[in-house]
């Protein structure tokens, strides 16, 4: 259902938005969330108005809907639904953003943002109806940011070891195992299904996949991974990371960067192999690619390097229409996507068609 | 009961040693060891015997009696228990050791032990009848070294920064939270009992220590360190690792060095807060002293001025005769000591009383 809110002023824009009305238990359900229709806010001096064209689907969204701290406050009932996305400058009244430009920023689930000149929105070099949209979701913006600076901050894998990365299938996993076969690591992928298994390895290039669902998984790391796991980056936690623990190599790095196992139920049973942090004297350490913002070009510039080189590929899986963000999100639970997850609100215009 | 071993030579000094007779179960209890009496050996090229003046009880002492792998092997069925300690060069056939020497050596549960030039045997300069042994054994061997490393190298404490320590009256806590303190961070022991808690703060100088026996120790923690857990040198594990974890500042290192509190049962109960490792970009990390062999010249030379300062004290306990060394044994894990555990077996003599 679409209802209208009573703003002050009107604008010639209606703003399609998803609130928040009730916190979660699990997976959204019909009630949690209402679909409103809005006018698009008139712009104050230093704003501009975006206008969405991808929202970007993370698990960190589900976290954002518990009221539970974190690095950014909780979504407020009544309030849009946060998320990261991309899309289009239509109106400005911000020097730092020209109508036509692409911009990533904290777009939410709704089709127009109002955005300052702030460190969440970034402009996107290139024309308009040119840029690769894509693969800035994918790749260079917080979800590349993110795998490259876990993995070679944290993780560090050198050539000829073992590394293992969870939801391997996955936005983040995907670019983080590539990045350490780029290393010269040998990579192992864990995930969910024969479908996603076969991705990891034809379309992400890993030397092998571990199908959790379908596998032993002790069993299978301890025949993949025959000299230990050098490095592993945990997308998940819970038994998955219980087990790789068990097979830790000495020395071994361990890059948290996710508990998806746990987002829906706030349960975090602790691994017990943690122990073996101590006896191969290795780490596990957590990480949040904002904490590098100041060196977002640095991997940009490498991440761009191998993308036209041909060595890290990405792959999204799309959905249609504001009305199927809640269902895209559900989804990263239910284990529906390959790549990263985008919602398509809108087409970026050439500047010729912009007023 | 002491029964003789069957030896091809003869020597004129008998050598009283514990051997494993039967892996434990928790404690040690009669029947799992046997103490006997056999002829020290003969030298060949290359080696010296050491008469051990005291016999350093660690909990990796425990550890190794259990059939798991580690960084040693287990002690074998028969042989001597394995443990580190201190003695006197009293015959040498190897160039690097005079008669006269204190060295620092694997001595195990025994009266005499065959040493070479190798990096378990170490000299202590000074002349024999006045080295201080026991700080030695507190401060200038792996005790201190454990400490030293593990603070500075993982928990690297800033000034003013929080840091806790638990088994705070202990070997390696009390040095390891004293070095916290140096660097000018507030640091706050945890221990059991109001006798241990007393000495953490009076004798080592903490700024507060809790009692895990008599406290409720997340609110303890709460209230003893109100910004957050800034470092956290683990000796026990468990559910104080898990309180801990739960109270993590952002940013924070979490340094493990023992997991006393499963030692005897073998069992590990993960800690379900470790996700504030990821949710504070938290890093916890294992280590052991003698990956940083090389650089213990560097650790002694920083703790002998700090002792020589009056900044770092040390106290030990000590069991006196070699039939004491099973019951100081389980002392660690009953709670009896304050310090480092030592057993004495003798004196050292004066190079004029030496052959």
């Amino acid at each position: 259902m679409i209802s209208f809110g009573n703003f002050g002023r009107v604008s010639t824009l209606t703003n399609r938005q998803i609130l928040l009305r009730r916190r979660p238990q699990g997976l959204l359900a019909s009630g949690d969330t209402e679909l409103v229709a809005v006018p698009a806010p008139e712009l104050a001096d230093g704003e501009a108005l975006v206008r969405t064209t991808y929202v970007g689907i993370d698990a960190a969204v589900r976290t954002w809907l518990d009221d539970q701290p974190g690095y950014l406050p909780p979504v407020g009932l009544g309030e849009v639904i946060r998320a990261a996305g991309i899309g289009q400058v239509v109106q400005s009244r911000c020097p730092a953003y020209a109508v036509g430009d692409i911009v990533t920023t904290l777009t939410g689930f709704q089709e127009y943002t109002t955005v300052r000149d702030d460190i969440f929105t970034t402009p996107v070099d290139g024309p308009p109806d040119q840029v690769d949209q894509r693969a800035v979701m994918s790749i260079y913006g917080p979800t590349g940011a993110t795998a490259y600076f876990g993995m070679t901050g944290i993780g560090r894998p050198q050539p000829g070891e073992t590394v293992v990365v969870s939801a391997a299938a996955g936005a983040t996993g995907s670019v983080a195992g590539q990045i350490a076969r780029i290393a010269g690591a040998r990579v192992v992928g864990i995930a969910g299904g024969a479908r996603k298994c076969r991705a990891v390895v034809e379309d992400f290039g890993f030397d092998a996949c571990i199908d959790y669902r379908g596998e032993d998984l002790p069993a299978a790391l301890k025949q993949h991974c025959p000299r230990g796991v050098d490095v592993y980056f945990d997308n998940v936690g819970g038994p998955i990371l219980n087990a790789v623990l068990g097979r830790l190599a000495p020395k071994a790095r361990v890059v948290l960067c996710g508990v998806i196992s746990s987002y829906l139920t706030g349960d975090h049973p602790g691994p017990s192999n943690y122990v073996n942090l101590l006896s191969k004297t290795a780490l596990m350490q957590g990480f949040n690619a904002l904490d590098e913002w100041g060196r977002f070009d640095e991997a940009f510039a490498d991440l761009r390097r191998w993308h036209d080189e041909g060595l890290l590929v990405h792959r999204e899986h799309i959905f249609d229409g504001i009305e199927s963000c809640v269902e895209a999100l559900n989804g990263l639970f239910t284990g529906v996507n390959i790549g990263k997850t985008l919602v398509k609100l809108a087409e970026a215009q050439p500047l010729s068609e912009l007023g």
